[in-house]
């Protein structure tokens, strides 16, 4: 590896600066979740490949964060070079930042890229350091001089939603803003997120794997739109560059820093979460509104052809996922990655499948166990005997986008502790899903509903209970979500969340359920409104998971109705061979 | 009345002040929920004598707010005055600070009593004012001196608990507060609420009704600790005098703004909500942290002769009620007034018994609809065939304290909408109660379990949850509480919250269902720490207003061993003309 060539001759370069460390956040210049190739710093400085971790250089040392997932990965990885693995949430671990505070002098100087952090962390950065005498400085990236062969900026193909698909235009989507902006006093709006600005300009791409968005910066002024995008990604696209250019200007997406400040007349906005440190920086002197993006707002509100585009994939989803299990050998020898594959294959048959919404999670016994194990060619396992398998998945259509887990008994009759354990998480799940709601109830509020069997038997999860789903776009969107943070989204109607509670008992076995909800308008009463949720996914649950005996009536009658509603959806859309599976699979408790 | 009057030479004296209006707060000088007589200052000036609403006298204009529960009592006693009634909450009406905003001229200033307004308050009124360029001044109280025979400073008997019920002496608890203080880095805390200073003393009196407190102010330094209160109030108390001054010096109440700047040497803290503004004026300048008062932290969780006091106090107040009900004349014809008073005549009976701990509630028919409805001689009702009676009461006694919902029935059998919605609000009742949860949990978390079946059917309510509860002390406290309110305050053992859902139909019926319910640990798990709640209240619920067929099979059981708890802890403590009673009401469903 050159891994420790690259860390000479990052140490020279920060030496000739004058600087005494470096951060690598591993984001993209648009604060992502997930990256493209391009963007896979923490991977190039340190080798290490997986999804989450900060790396630190100094003069003399090398560190990676990493989370409990990673542990045995990063340490593989890691090994030969001079990296330090930091064990990040373990007991006596300290964060970065705070590692910085503890082991730089005071007087040092550490960089980070400008690009690649957000205005709130380096922001709170700068002040947490300047506390003990460390200067934070953003600036140009000093990876890049180092990284021969450096991927490119994405350009992948470059298509438009359908009318139908999309429900409101560009043009309607810009004035709404505008709306927004006349509202709040405000002249114009910088947004950087590229799933805000794929749902305003109704255009999709292959950017970032499983992410259908495309690079690109978008200002929205009272009198100008400008998209910041290489204008060659719609070479052979003629129509659709111009419907774009009707409601865009088009320039070049490496002008944004310098275009940014010429552009931004009078008080404007931008998200301090997911706005580069180097815009604020371009444009500092000016008193700007930092808030969250509007467009993030109006996007988790499905219209109703994004609704009807939501709920469409799902039976599609449905049957194609049915069809994998109805055809899955129940007794055969597959591998994790091997049971992805099969039901990915099934997918692929439906018209308007463009691929999953996220790296599939398959995890047998233990594996299951760990919230986000993701099978490599080394670890899967294979399916051996009696286990539980956690099979969480999705898929992008061209009109929606799912996301689903179902948790599957191989082998044996399952355990009586196994049969509780889902049960209780099964009752949660259910529980939630048929809650109503007043409006102004945010996602804290309901997030006892799924766990509170779990409690009552001394049980719990501890990752979120729901987060919202992008159409067509991406699978993790905010800003409502259902967890134990306090954050005050009140959950209206239009908006798709998740409900998946789990338990995971370590070294033995994981259960997770979750279904795709959607909240809808249910009632107004002289108590006011109240609103509900509809049911998007629609694959029957394990049956030979249930102990029916901890149901209620209620209970029992909700799984059978929602049994039936999956058969009506997706009997005719089922081959023959697949149809008896569906009939066992949804007749009653 | 003099209102017209007091009106006149209130407004000379703003004029020889320069000011253009003045606000009237309502509040004492230590926050307090309910003030003596001494502090009812809106009544003295609007002769308005509700419990809750703010007073704004402008050169022409005097003006009260307050909420619709008094807005027929307002209507009564404003008239004949040049008052203007502002029914706060209802549409169209601004509140007292916007209303200040529109219409009083820019360079105008507002006057307020430094003594009578909190930190918090001044400082986010003078911000929003001098935005319109108004200015508001803190300033000595201009009511005082038209005010003939104002009521003294209370000064009722004070006595302390014994160290039995207390479980810890002022001593130790001076030692708590310093730990917390060095923690911290601070080098004294200066407190004002007067609930927080009798725990701290051990001390109680009788200077607001229902609240067993003792007007004082207490300093606490990591070398020093002034009690600054009236030490006349110990003349015949010799003993208690002699305790209180092995750990506190003792200097007059009055001193308290002077001395303070002179006591608080280096950084210290005290509460924005609680401490008023005369006070941070008088440490103006001195660098202090601002922040929730550590003793409301502390008092919040009932160490073990606390919480032994409060589950006998509910032994003794239950075997009270129960005999308050089983002779009651069921077709006898009370009035609302009448019925509170049988109840605490039973009460009066017990040994240790104080008095009341709040003014009780006793809402017949349409009257329970209003939730905080507080009959008078005037409006009581008379008990006249079938109908809901919801009775809110509760009891202060030597060693704890209760607060307690039941809704009755008179009459004839109840409707199917009654039963109903009884059986709702009882079901969200016994769904809190029982709930198990980890630790970390807030009450926003847990609010939903109460309203989720009322939800289920597009009914709820409107007020909290759950309160907290003192031991000898208010019947409301911090900080703790169940409500969709996000407050970051996580329920933690030794809590006493109230868990009382209802459900109010206008102008028909209320209902309310309200236990008094203790957090305790519950099991140490490989998932974590889990808590659940030990029901202090053990009174009957009614059982004519429950529809059994709404139950589940665990709810019945439920049900059935509370009733069976409450046999079991009070059987021997009622006479035996009320133990058949007790053992019908007590019986299976």
């Amino acid at each position: 590896m050159d891994i420790e060539k690259r860390l000479t001759s990052l140490r020279e370069e920060l030496k000739e600066r004058g600087l005494d460390g470096w951060i690598v956040t591993g984001t993209d210049p648009h604060q992502s979740e997930y990256v493209a190739p391009r963007w896979r710093t923490r991977e190039f400085i340190s080798g290490f490949t997986g999804s989450a971790g900060v790396v630190v250089i100094t003069l003399d040392k090398a560190l990676l964060w990493t989370d409990s997932r990673y542990f045995i990965q990063a340490e593989k990885e890691l090994a030969g070079t001079e990296y330090q693995l930091m064990k990040a949430g373990t007991e006596g671990t300290l964060d970065p930042w705070q590692w910085i505070e503890e082991n730089v002098a005071a007087r040092s100087s550490i960089g980070v890229d400008a690009e690649c952090i957000s205005i709130e962390l380096f922001s709170k950065l700068s002040m947490q350091f300047s506390a003990k005498g460390i200067e934070l400085k953003a600036m140009d990236d000093l990876l890049s001089p180092l990284w021969e062969k450096r991927p490119d900026i994405p350009s992948t193909h470059i298509w438009q939603m359908s009318a139908e698909n999309s429900g409101r235009t560009s043009y309607d989507k810009v004035e709404d803003i505008r709306g927004y902006l006349r509202e709040n006093g405000l002249r114009w709006i910088f947004i950087s997120s590229l799933d805000d600005i794929a749902w305003v300009t109704n255009l999709r791409a292959d950017d970032i794997p499983c992410n259908p968005v495309f690079v690109a910066y978008l200002f929205i002024s009272l009198t100008k739109v400008v998209l910041f995008v290489d204008k060659k990604r719609f070479e052979g696209e003629r129509e659709i560059l111009q419907d774009v250019k009707q409601v865009f200007d088009i320039k070049p997406y490496e002008d944004a820093v310098e275009s940014l400040p010429k552009l931004a007349r009078g008080a404007g906005c931008y998200s301090p979460e997911r706005v580069s440190e180097i815009f604020h920086k371009a444009l500092s002197g000016k008193k700007n509104l930092l808030t969250q993006d509007i467009t993030t707002k109006m996007k988790a509100r499905k219209n109703k052809a994004e609704m009807k585009g939501m709920k469409l994939a799902h039976i599609y989803d449905a049957a194609a996922y049915v069809s994998f299990l109805a055809r899955l050998d129940w007794n055969g020898r597959y591998t994790e990655l091997e049971i992805a594959e099969r039901l990915e294959e099934e997918r692929r048959k439906i018209p308007g499948y463009i691929g999953p919404s996220f790296n599939p999670i398959a995890g047998y016994r233990e594996h299951g166990a760990m919230c986000h194990y993701s099978a490599s060619e080394e670890t899967s396992s294979e399916i051996d005997g009696h286990g539980l398998l956690v099979l969480d998945t999705g898929s992008q259509f061209e009109f929606g986008t799912t996301d689903i887990t179902r948790t599957l008994l191989f082998g044996n009759e399952a355990t009586e502790e196994e049969k509780r354990d889902y049960t209780l998480v099964l009752k949660g799940h259910l529980a939630l899903s048929r809650q109503h709601f007043i409006s102004g109830t945010r996602g804290v509020q309901l997030d006892v509903l799924a766990k509170q069997y779990l409690w009552q038997h001394g049980e719990s999860f501890f990752h979120g209970t729901g987060h919202g789903v992008g159409c067509v776009l991406n699978v993790h969107e905010g800003p409502q979500r259902i967890s134990s943070a306090l954050i005050d989204v009140p959950l209206m109607p239009g908006m798709v969340v998740s409900d998946e509670p789990g338990v995971y008992k370590e070294d033995r076995y994981g259960i997770r359920i979750e279904n795709l909800i959607a909240v809808k308008e249910e009632s107004k009463t002289e108590f006011g409104e109240f609103f509900s949720f509809d049911v998007l996914t629609l694959v029957p649950y394990e049956k030979r998971l249930i102990d029916k005996s901890l149901l209620t009536m209620e209970e029992i009658a909700q799984i059978d109705e929602y049994h039936q509603s999956i058969f009506k959806a997706i009997h005719e859309l089922v081959d023959k061979d697949v149809l008896k599976w569906l009939e066992v699979a949804t007749s009653p408790l």
